[in-house]
């Protein structure tokens, strides 16, 4: 096996993110599901936006703010992901490609726009999300090549995915190949929602091609379908070479065959919009990872990365994050 | 004269600003001239646009930000300025109506795409701005509504209009429409390298057209060629019913005729960006005068809600202006 170009490539659903501020009210009067990730269609995102506030614009898409966060961090990151020939493509591939991450995926040159993901940000910082996916159902095995996914260390992938029936062709694809060139898969379960969307596939998905699960408490407890927290540890544990489950405010647990870590979030002065602390927290973990640190400083980096994109409105860190791990973990 | 259906009616360049944090360094290497408003063509703007970080994009245009900040604080605006039918286009046309303001001007079917400002925020809270026009070039007095001018007690315009001869002429046209219909005209000047350009003919302007005039210390010494602050008050108060001087953290000066109102600057907990201080005094400003308040506390308005545009990135208001001059002045 050669020395791996990139730390991590990532494949997930290039977005550009429309964030404005709602309450409540709003929420409830369109039938919002507060939290979560809804899947919407062209109509129902025009009709949603014209009746959002106004919004600012800043690049998305879970996997694309985690590749975001490698790079800040220093780490060496690429992406897959699929966007139109139009203005927000264009936005999407500046940003990106300006946060120091490889970005060459071909844009679609007919098909639906690039993809938005219109975010309502209620005053407890709750992040609700209508992604109408656009030129994301384009991605197909054909945008995965063979010669970046074997130059990367690890192959990191987001659930959404498998929201498309192409998208799963892609990433099983990407799969086999990382593992053909003896390198590890990683995937986020990415929203309760979809893991019930997708319960079964994605259990043979982490059985058979996971090496690194990120999931949050909702995600893994919905995967397993148990109740009971250390049920689904005693569960995942089995399958996976490394879970990392994610618990809000109450930190976060990394296992590993044996082992357990426990991780205490970082403090947040004032928590803003809590869009990206999961695709942050991945950031931080597969950076310090891919450096070769232990499993309970890979946390303490993912808590840090985590915290700080919830200080602030959208998923992109707007801080030093590589100056600010050295502050505060030296 | 009839009861005016609109406190403001503004004409101004309909722009997109794309916000991206750099340093000094990035700005001398790139030949940018700190704090000021430059003006760029595409070739440029692409050449710039690739080599800055990573953006957000919010709906701007001076004139565009007053509409929306005279809108939060509970005044009827609308607003005149050309956008493309393409995606920034319906950004535009979406977050200055999401904002309450009336903006019903026909999009350009051809030519340049819609407008935007590539905006470097540094450390200091500095904003350097370099626009591309745009769309803009292809406002002209054909999109400027008799009816509409006529139902607003005051039309407001940006001096940035200056540098394209059409919304020249589109100015000349609303102004004459609006003393026609008894109303009142009112200009801010906007950048004191936009002055430069056009020293004579804003004098004529405001001499023969302007009711109410803005403008900042550099530009009304670069209006009248004095470096002295009293000379360029007397002059200024025989040409204009009303004078606003605004001199950043040290507050403003009201004039008209014998009189002279200082107005302290607000204070502000953390300045972040400067982009849109002197666009929401107007807003402060205008308002509170079409709701027939005196000019002191005009001043003060006015000063508030510059200071909540200077507190985050971006010029149009994040919190309820409403809600905060009623706590901050009663």
């Amino acid at each position: 096996m050669s020395q791996a170009q990139f730390d991590v490539v990532g494949i997930g659903n290039a977005i550009v993110d429309v964030i404005a501020q709602a309450d409540d009210a709003f929420l409830s009067k369109n039938s919002l599901n507060k939290g979560l990730m809804t899947l919407i269609d062209a109509a129902r995102a025009d009709e949603l936006y014209g009746r959002m506030g106004p919004g600012r614009e800043v690049s998305g898409g879970s996997c694309a703010n985690t590749m975001a966060g490698i790079a800040a961090l220093g780490g060496k990151a690429a992406y897959i992901g699929k966007v139109r020939d139009d203005q927000l493509g264009q936005v999407f591939r500046h940003d990106i490609r300006a946060a120091g991450v490889a970005f060459d995926s071909a844009p679609a040159t007919d098909g639906p726009p690039t993809a938005r993901c219109l975010i309502l940000v209620t005053s407890d910082a709750q992040r609700t999300m209508n992604t109408f996916l656009g030129a994301c159902v384009n991605l197909g095995p054909e945008d995965v090549p063979e010669a970046l996914i074997a130059s990367a260390s690890i192959t990191y992938m987001e659930g959404y995915l498998w929201d498309r029936p192409k998208a799963k062709e892609a990433f099983v694809r990407a799969a086999k190949l990382a593992h053909g060139a003896k390198r590890r898969v990683s995937l986020t379960l990415s929203d309760p929602f979809c893991v019930d969307r997708h319960r079964d596939s994605f259990r043979t998905l982490v059985k058979d091609h996971v090496d690194i699960l990120f999931a949050n408490e909702a995600e893994i407890a919905s995967l397993y379908q148990v109740n009971d927290f250390d049920q689904a540890v005693k569960q995942v544990r089995q399958e996976c070479e490394i879970a990392v489950v994610t618990r809000g405010a109450d930190g976060s647990v990394i296992l590993k065959g044996g082992e357990m870590h426990k991780v205490a979030a970082a403090p947040v002065a004032k928590v803003v919009d809590t869009t990206g602390a999961g695709d942050l927290y991945a950031a931080g973990f597969l950076q310090a990872l891919t450096a070769g640190h232990e499993l309970k400083r890979c946390g303490q980096v993912a808590s840090l990365a985590a915290a700080e994109a919830i200080s602030h409105y959208g998923a992109r860190p707007e801080t030093d994050l590589k100056k600010l791990v050295k502050e505060k973990l030296g």
